[in-house]
């Protein structure tokens, strides 16, 4: 069967087949024509896989973690999809290399389909294609889609952070961890996983998280969920049932609360926003007499005849003009 | 004199005042609308001052080396001004605020203006606000603006990119330094400084690099500027004048090439780029009509009665209506 025609390619992907998807995932990733085609055809068939998002700093022991997460979560019988989102660092190799080697032989598992993607697109935003990667991981059937991220930049938060729910990692004695993790980061967190739970100063690190939840939930109502603090040991285990039945009860909460719409809209929202961002940029560049009016417009500046803001609005101003 | 009105603000900053300075800075980070008006003013003074830009991976002390080459310019009498990029990364924490807290003890010379600002704009990409920054120093009359960033994103690589000159900081022994950066980050290098040269390992780092640039710079005629490579000892000042003469030289051939017009033009080209996607997307929410067509949006592809493409191309569709 032919995995050049898009309609074939996403009835293949709604089979299930794993060649197939992976070759959609690249599709996308490499702005191909025909993703769209066969995006559009599986998009009706999506929205059943449960999403997890996992982010924490370097060395928090996160990929370990995910690896634990997935063996368990195959021990129930379900099938696993992993999105591990590189930041596209350029100075962080060892680590990120590391992680996809190992993720690799997971491979074996053909229930468990592990992907590697880069978090930036050809125009310098965030990829849009990580979405599309969601989507194909739930058309061929996937019960969880785990979004793993390295949490060193902000685009790789503002990713993971559109996931159901949303395991943040902590680590004990990471140089005051809990002071180094900004604001506005604690807050997308539905369950704190502090690993390496054998490690000295677990106690003052989950302390400190209860001390900053106490503040962070102060005279918020009792239905409000509350993040749990779960310690783990992901090296060998312990702690990952726990982190698992404290998903399965935010899940709960998500679904009783109608919360679960609300993050798949913003998720969603989010999604279109980076779409349309670099497509109003593309069409802007595809058109000969818009990019000539681009250069003018850089040579302009360049020579001091204009500022930047006067270019820009010159560009609009002549693009508004163009039937 | 009021520090409220954009063209008053202006003028003061063309006269030197490094609060102006700061204040229209400030107005650019937040985008108050009178910022546009003050820096039009300035544009046409700006052009003289020369851009270094310095990035490494965290953990290569540079942010010392800054330090030193601070020290070393105010030595031969030149003012400068330092915009220290911070990657608003969630987990680096620690590295970053050592930074700034470090280099606000330099703000007692009056002649040296330091800045640290985020790498995000409002919408989640690059902060068009950087470039404002440094066009602000040069109005301001800095004989040298230098941009530093930690390397740990594209995006702050992609800024650092944009300057006169460039050094990329490498260190001995970070665990197969030179293997670890990436492809395309080598290339933006116009001087490669090895610092903790007094560290096991420096000899093999610099043959590394040697290595990698010949083979990089084979078959290239003999008027291309090779990156030297110099080996520095930040902490104690030891090749800082080195990499001074070695940024005089690549300044020289900048000049005797044409390249430095090249390298203005290309840094304008991308703050366009920048300013125009923000530009685009703030004009798709700023209209009442735009902003329902987009939630109208979010809501179709939330339910799966629209793919993403699909959705988007009714916004594009929709807004090409709109007269």
């Amino acid at each position: 069967m032919s995995l050049e025609d898009p309609v074939e390619l996403a009835e293949q992907v709604l089979d299930g087949s794993t060649r197939a998807g992976a070759r959609l995932i690249s599709w996308a990733e490499d702005e191909d024509p025909r993703a769209r085609e066969a995006l559009d055809h599986i998009h009706p068939h999506t929205g059943t896989a449960k999403i997890l998002g996992i982010t924490g700093p370097p060395g928090s022991g996160k990929s370990t973690l995910v690896d634990k997460l997935v063996d368990h979560l195959r021990g129930q019988d379900l099938t696993v999809g992993v999105i591990a989102v590189d930041p596209t660092s350029p100075f962080t190799g060892g680590a990120v290399l590391a992680d996809r080697i190992r993720m690799t032989q997971r491979a074996t598992d053909p229930e468990v389909f592990v992907r590697s993607m880069g978090s930036r697109g050809a125009l310098g935003g965030l990829s849009p294609a990580i979405f599309d990667a969601v989507r194909v991981l739930d058309a061929l059937g996937k019960d969880v889609v785990l979004i793993e991220t390295v949490g060193v930049g902000q685009g790789e938060v503002d990713i993971v952070k559109t996931a159901d729910s949303v395991v943040l990692v902590a680590v004990p004695g990471l140089g005051d961890d809990i002071q180094n993790i900004k604001a506005g980061i604690m807050e997308i967190a539905d369950v704190f996983a502090v690993n390496k739970a054998d490690r000295p100063g677990v106690d003052r690190t989950v302390a400190e998280l209860e001390t900053h939840l106490k503040l962070a939930y102060e005279g918020q109502g009792e239905e409000a969920w509350r993040p749990p603090i779960v310690t783990t040991i992901a090296s060998d285990g312990t702690g990952v049932e726990h982190l698992i039945s404290s998903l399965d009860d935010h899940r709960a909460h998500l679904e009783a609360t109608g919360e679960l719409t609300e993050r798949r809209r913003t998720r969603v929202e989010h999604e279109l926003m980076l779409e349309l961002r670099e497509q109003l940029l593309a069409m802007v560049f595809d058109e000969d007499q818009a990019r000539s009016r681009f250069q003018a417009a850089v040579e302009d500046v360049t020579q001091g005849k204009a500022s930047p803001a006067q270019a820009i609005q010159a560009i609009l101003d002549g693009w508004d003009d163009t039937p």
